[in-house]
């Protein structure tokens, strides 16, 4: 087995465990760090580490493009091409041509698309899929599954949830690493049923993980937290459960209130480059002109390099004069951030405590966008 | 004393010291890399301590329009808004309001000029300039000069020199800080009379150190590697000489046999910016598809951070990627490059070297460009 995962308490549905990978062991529930191109936009790994990261992700499409998997695999593979020792996830690349490819052709094969990067006709398959994570030598690995829109009819939903079960048995047959460990997606967007069938033929084909697809493509942040209790319930108790590209503070919160261990997000780096930070208080706007004389850091009491040497007077300042470092110095908080509450959520649970963390945190939190 | 300088050694007119300063002791020679805006650019203080950095320059125009003096010494001074608790060197501004300015004019009382931000139409004066860096608090402060193109006719670089002298005179009366030193700046040019009757002048006003300015600003290289060894000679044996805004690695070494001690320029960070990066065997660009498959590091036997830890193929695709840990990392390097040369210069000078050292230096060097 390439990853184990061990329960060590439970809170209600809220659970927090150790999931032990190739490249090290990872405290769940955990918020993993979004390195696409091999690198987590603007922070070198070591910062990324002191920020709390304990698992980073990798994107498959974007890796395979640009160096090219076969590159990254005849360099050492993903982890010393990017210098970072700690686990990787790697997705499957079936998002990002659902999302980002042109004139994508999805047939029972696979999915032919054009390159968003130079133009050229690709195809990505179920075994491509494999054959790139293996070749990028990810500690896990997602299988290719299709992943509709949020408001696609039932009709094509239907045939996007067959179509991602048979997809995920023929990357299981595909397999040939064993010291990668390959998770299987639940689609089915907002159709129970639906969701609960292709959970049940997934469970079947016994993965040692499951992520939970489609909760990032548009739907109302209320839809998703109405139907994740019932989503998470789908999942084997014993294995680690993730739920992929979300989200805000709130929806992390309410995806652990549900059961699930695992989220990747690009928001606290892309938010960071655009002045955008996360406080215990809600976000704070660096551009603000409120902030130009203000000597205090960004957020009082984080323990983050950015807050314990910089005011907020400097990263606005950084940021008026389009300085590098002003993306940098908020990725990092906001990745420490994310970090820090993952960290608290632990702590909650593990003191069965979790739902008062959940309602303080909450009740403190002020978004005045 | 703000300051203090000792001389160590010598090897013909080249020389080794230590400059003592209000926050660190600086071994000379030594270049100082440009934090322009309160910010090594894509850097770190700590990644520009790790690179061998001793002092940083500042710059005092782009500072007191953005984010405003008076705001920097609110907050700390200079060095604890951005971090950085060694030496800084502050240039007078002169420079840069002739070079991004629009709409400038000269008298006698200053220059007047528009912003290059907002248009805002402002005036630099010798004592304005002296109060900006005071409250910015550097370690050295530079007189305001006047710096005409290389080109200028004898009667406009004649004007200048008088000026230069005048406004220097100024400054140092209006001087207020005791815990910071006021250099001065030689003009005049391509022309060996003016400078040596400039520099008499200053000198007779008993500054703790010199600059000699003009020399980055359209010139051949050639030109001022004739011109150099006079003009040094024409500063005080006994005081620090500082070349403002030189330059490529051969200009500092052609500097330091001529008898300087401090340098300053942009070209490794902008170059590393821009995927150009030195290595003992001259530059590399990393965008060229050579670097593609390349396990190598940028340069093989370099200690810093990037080299230590990246190959060329994962600099190449994070230039083609845009990312910006790229241009961090290769700013990096070429930061750590020039202090590894100002290294080897110090240690050559120390052991009545240096002449071999730079012949063997810029033997091996290829610039293939």
């Amino acid at each position: 087995m390439a990853i184990s995962f061990t329960l060590l308490h439970r809170d209600g549905a809220a659970r927090a465990g150790l999931l032990t990978t190739p490249h090290g062991v990872v405290e769940t529930p955990i918020f993993m760090p979004v390195g696409t191109q091999a690198t987590v936009k603007g922070l070198t790994p070591e910062m990324v580490r002191a920020a709390g990261a304990q698992i980073i992700l990798g994107n498959t499409y974007h890796l395979a493009l640009r160096p090219g998997d076969e590159l990254i695999r005849d360099l050492g593979g993903l982890h010393r091409f990017m210098n970072w020792s700690g686990p990787i996830l790697t997705d499957s690349g079936g998002f990002q041509v659902f999302s980002l490819a042109s004139q994508v052709k999805i047939t029972d094969h696979g999915a032919k698309f054009k390159s968003h990067i130079d133009g050229r006709l690709l195809e990505l398959t179920p075994e491509r899929a494999v054959e790139i994570q293996e070749n990028l030598g990810s500690d896990i690995a997602m299988v290719l599954d299709e992943c509709p829109p949020a408001d696609a009819d039932p009709a094509r939903l239907q045939a996007a949830v067959e179509r991602t079960i048979k997809w995920a048995a023929r990357c299981q047959v595909h397999q040939r690493r064993s010291d990668q460990a390959l998770f299987a997606i639940v689609q089915g967007g907002r159709d129970p049923q639906l969701r609960a069938a292709c959970a049940r033929e997934l469970v079947a084909l016994d993965f040692p993980g499951y992520a939970l697809g489609g909760f990032s493509v548009g739907e109302a942040p209320e839809e998703m937290h109405a139907a994740l209790p019932a989503c998470a319930a789908l999942l084997p108790e014993a294995k680690p459960r993730y739920l992929m590209g979300v989200g805000r503070p709130v929806d992390l919160l309410v995806g652990i209130a549900a059961g699930i261990d695992l989220f990747d997000c690009v928001m606290p780096t892309r938010n960071g480059r655009n002045a955008l930070a996360f406080t215990a208080d809600g976000p704070v706007r660096l551009r603000n002109a409120q902030h130009r004389r203000d000597p205090r850091p960004l957020e009082s009491g984080c323990t983050c390099y950015c807050c314990a040497n910089y005011s907020r007077a400097y990263l606005h300042h950084l940021f008026a004069a389009e300085e590098m470092l002003g993306p940098t110095l908020v990725s990092m908080h906001n990745v420490a951030f994310y970090l820090r509450l993952m960290r608290e959520a632990r702590t909650a649970i593990a003191t069965g405590r979790f739902t008062v963390f959940v309602a303080t945190y909450l009740a403190r939190w002020k978004d005045d966008s």
